[in-house]
């Protein structure tokens, strides 16, 4: 488990270093050292002595945290042996060509390039979900690798419901006028000064820089190779600071997620992420619920001014909270605030869902695409680019990953409702600048647990509540009602 | 043979990032990450399968520079597989901890407490030499690990011949008055537009950016995984600037070399440095013969008063060369200038050699280490921190390595030599920036061929000649007769 944990790590890092440090003629030797340790971690993963042993183990008398261990490493092992080495081999020959593809085709705003990769890696996904097994819904089969323990059957319905409170909250904020952003598009914001704030944000919110670091990279990302060795990355824009400061506390969500794994859980498989919705939760919990409400904009914009003195001159930490909570429906996920963005996740889940059960076909994507931006969104791509390309996941075939981006943020509400009846001063502690006590009560009823629990049983033992839309929704309700001067029906 | 060559690379890769990027706290799960991969390493490059196929192919007919990766990746695994299991663990054991009774003798400049540990290496050295097998000189069976081919019958009589040309050349100009070097002593040099002239500098001799990078590290290094990932680093002084361009020079010479092998050569045993010394030889030939040349500096110093105009005001080259080729005597070896620091290499070869043919014992050392101080340049340590307890070497038990650096300045010279024959425009083209020509001619001559030919082998091609001392001694009186009005006697 420790050579194969370490392995790992070294994957990780070499990922990271690939991503900003290397010299860009190292790409080809990276991709062979990197192939190099893959196959010597399946090799070692594959050993038939590897599965004697966690039979011997399953079962056994064990502290709960080395059972969880065993657990995810069977079944990660049991997934692994399930699919055939030709099946494991075309998928990574259609991804790569797929990617390739897709870069032209959003290039040339052409789906009809792309739509043989996404059918063929369709086919291989509903494929490899079969060898996974399942019980009628193929869809659950990906989705036990982004989200373990979740079901379709679970989320349908959650989702719709989720959308029809969405609907209408968007369309009232769109009938209103938007805030004013004049201070943050009319100015440049020198690059410099940007990364020197963002590293006291990231050291506001207690992320440890002695084990950790943030760089720069073409899109933020964070990787761990273990909780000592956290690393993130952001990305400057000089037209608007305000995408580096949220991309340093999103990925600071994720990095003090990865820095608050219990030691004991260290180079075992019960370290770790429980699902990615709960990784993705801890980001959006820093970026939006803490990173876009008023106190942390009281703390903050002090701050700020001393870095930007003349473009944040007059500049209240009303007007910043009202600027960074802009709602607007949009063509472009990634750029979408938090009210529009779960719609834009759960057009993706639909398709998703249609194409894997046979109900749609990958030809017809771009008109269901439309429509349904339509629908929910009230706007039309005016090109595929802008529209069914945007997104680079199914050129990867990651079907079953979107959901993810929207349990996070269901999860990120209910987890923050709880740390705020746990934690009375909590909002108080924010605008002074102290995010310690919220980050102990996350660390001691989430991160520390890793793996060891599944996602949804830790945010019902943290919460004490069913996953659930309600949290979600009233916070947006809380949050949007007054800056919007709308009501709930 | 790629396997191990990626997981060298690796290997390679981590312990950069540990000195550059490393968050501190993670220094012990790296030491895990680097123990697993070294495990995985041995245990691949011990099976017996391996020795078959290596059998099989010596003696077969291939081209040249895969019998070449033949002959050295047996070499290295007949090697390793002559020292017992217990023999490599004791090592291991006995060098960490004396690495760590070094750090505190050195401090509290007390010898007595470090004895016992260079005393247990040098037995243990002793024992590994005889494992290894030699023809009754054991010192021969190291020096093979850094050296190959090398002998110490061949080394012995050069390195006398040496230290006779060099002490009378020492003492001549000991009795001169030191150029005026106020202009560096007396300023502060910001440590920004140090970097900046240092990663000119790097440009300037034709290192490639795309294939290769510098960053800052406590003690300067280069690292490469391959040709196309060149990793160098330099420290800033503020005291001083010259440190850090020299070191750049220095490492980007090692780099040069690195980046230099053939494309055919990678992920084979052919690729990599003929020997420690031959690597050294490039590292010297940019840092001193080129790099504290008068044409060098002449192009060089209206580009450094564009970094520090104030500082560097009515500097002339001639004031910097004068000041950069400052010769006296000094306690310390990673201190001293090009003439006498083959005084302190030659101190410690023979030191090391009365070791290792028991004619020394390790109780001894400090007296002989300051007895030969006073003989050849004329200074007593005042305390064993400064004299015997300086170098880190003899606590990781490396006896042997010593004499690749006075290698190193003899191949330099005898390289350089042979490059101003072959192109009658050198120094004009070094006056005029220009430094394409001598980085083409080396590469050619001596980088492109890796591992393919022993390093002294490959000199001799490259030169016509023997190793000698003559092209170094001729070097260093041309050099320094007119800067200190010294001649031969």
């Amino acid at each position: 488990m420790h050579e194969l944990r370490d392995l790992s790590s070294v994957i990780g890092l070499l990922t990271w270093d690939q991503e900003t440090m290397m010299p860009p003629r190292a790409a080809e030797s990276r991709a062979e050292q990197l192939s190099t340790l893959q196959s010597m971690y399946h090799q070692r993963f594959s050993e038939p002595r590897l599965e004697e042993l966690l039979n011997t183990l399953t079962g056994a008398d064990l502290p709960e945290e080395q059972r969880a261990a065993v657990r995810n490493m069977s079944t990660e092992r049991r997934r692994a042996v399930k699919i055939p080495l030709r099946l494991v081999k075309e998928l990574a020959q259609a991804q790569s060509l797929a990617v390739e593809a897709w870069k032209e085709a959003r290039k040339n705003r052409d789906f009809k390039s792309f739509e043989p990769h996404v059918a063929r890696l369709l086919r291989l996904r509903q494929e490899q979900a079969d060898a996974w097994g399942h019980t009628g819904e193929r869809y659950d089969a990906l989705l036990e690798t982004y989200e373990p323990g979740m079901k379709t059957a679970r989320l349908e319905p959650l989702f719709e419901k989720l959308r029809a409170q969405l609907v209408p909250l968007v369309k009232a904020i769109a009938a209103r006028p938007p805030p004013d952003r004049a201070f943050i598009t009319g100015n440049t914001w020198s690059g410099d000064a940007q990364w020197a704030f963002s590293l006291e944000l990231l050291k506001g919110m207690t992320f440890d820089m002695d084990a950790g670091r943030q760089d720069r990279s073409a899109h933020p990302f964070s990787s761990g190779a273990n909780i000592h060795d956290v690393r993130l990355t952001t990305r400057i824009h000089e037209d608007n600071p305000f995408s580096a400061f949220f991309s340093t506390l999103h990925e600071g969500g994720h990095g003090l997620y990865e820095q608050g794994f219990a030691p004991k859980l260290h180079r075992t498989w019960a370290t770790g992420a429980a699902s990615m919705g709960l990784h993705e939760s801890q980001s959006r919990l820093w970026e939006n619920l803490v990173g876009r409400s008023l106190p942390f904009w009281q703390h903050w914009t002090p701050k700020l001014r001393t870095h930007f003195p003349k473009v944040m001159e007059g500049v209240s930490p009303e007007k910043v909270y009202a600027a960074v909570n802009h709602v607007e429906p949009s063509l472009i996920r990634v750029e979408a605030d938090e009210v529009t963005y779960n719609l834009h996740i759960l057009l993706r889940f639909n398709l998703e869902l249609a194409l894997m059960r046979g109900k749609l076909s990958t030809r017809d994507l771009p008109e269901a695409w439309n429509e349904r931006m339509r629908q929910d969104l009230g706007i039309t791509p005016p090109h595929d680019g802008d529209g069914v390309l945007q997104d680079i996941h199914w050129s990867w075939g990651e079907f079953g990953y979107f959901p993810t981006y929207t349990l996070g943020n269901l999860y990120s509400a209910s987890i923050l409702r709880s740390a705020e009846k746990a934690l009375p001063s909590l909002w108080q502690n924010v605008r002074q600048g102290e995010m310690k006590p919220l980050r102990e009560w996350l660390r001691t009823e989430i991160h520390q647990h890793g793996f060891v629990y599944y996602a949804e049983d830790l945010v019902k033992r943290a919460t004490g509540a069913e996953l659930s839309v309600e949290p979600f929704i009233d916070y947006l309700w809380q949050k949007y009602g007054p800056l919007y001067n709308v009501s709930r029906a």
